[in-house]
């Protein structure tokens, strides 16, 4: 079973890793970019075969060590 | 309009990142975890309002700044 988990800063928070892609973007020519933000991408292949089990496992896995909920929100997907 | 971009490493490239948040994971005590992929998600804010127009200049970024062409895969959706 796979797991995709998106990774994004709240809104509000400040994205200097974003900012400098926007800028890099506009130096190279681009333009009509009103903002930019990154964000972290994670797959992860997981033998779980229930659908809520693995769920829950990827969600207890976001809160514990993938992201900072803090400053960040996180999806989860699961196929 | 908003554009969504995933840039992932190809199959077959090693992923350094990916292979330390399994063994965090591990660690931590969650079991069942085959393997871990990390990527990158980029949200971009444009002006462009035509559908098409947008999908061609997210592209041309892609090519061009945002992902590694030699080692990754990139993905864009337009919404």
């Amino acid at each position: 079973m796979k797991a995709y988990v998106h990774i994004t800063l709240k809104d509000g928070v400040l994205d200097p890793q974003g900012k400098t892609i926007a800028h890099a973007l506009s130096a190279l020519g681009f333009d009509g970019i009103q903002d930019v933000r990154q964000g972290k991408y994670i797959e992860l292949d997981l033998i779980a075969t229930d659908r809520e089990e693995a769920r829950n496992s990827v969600d207890q896995m976001c809160r514990k060590l993938l992201s900072n909920t803090v400053i960040e929100n996180y999806t989860i997907k699961i196929e």
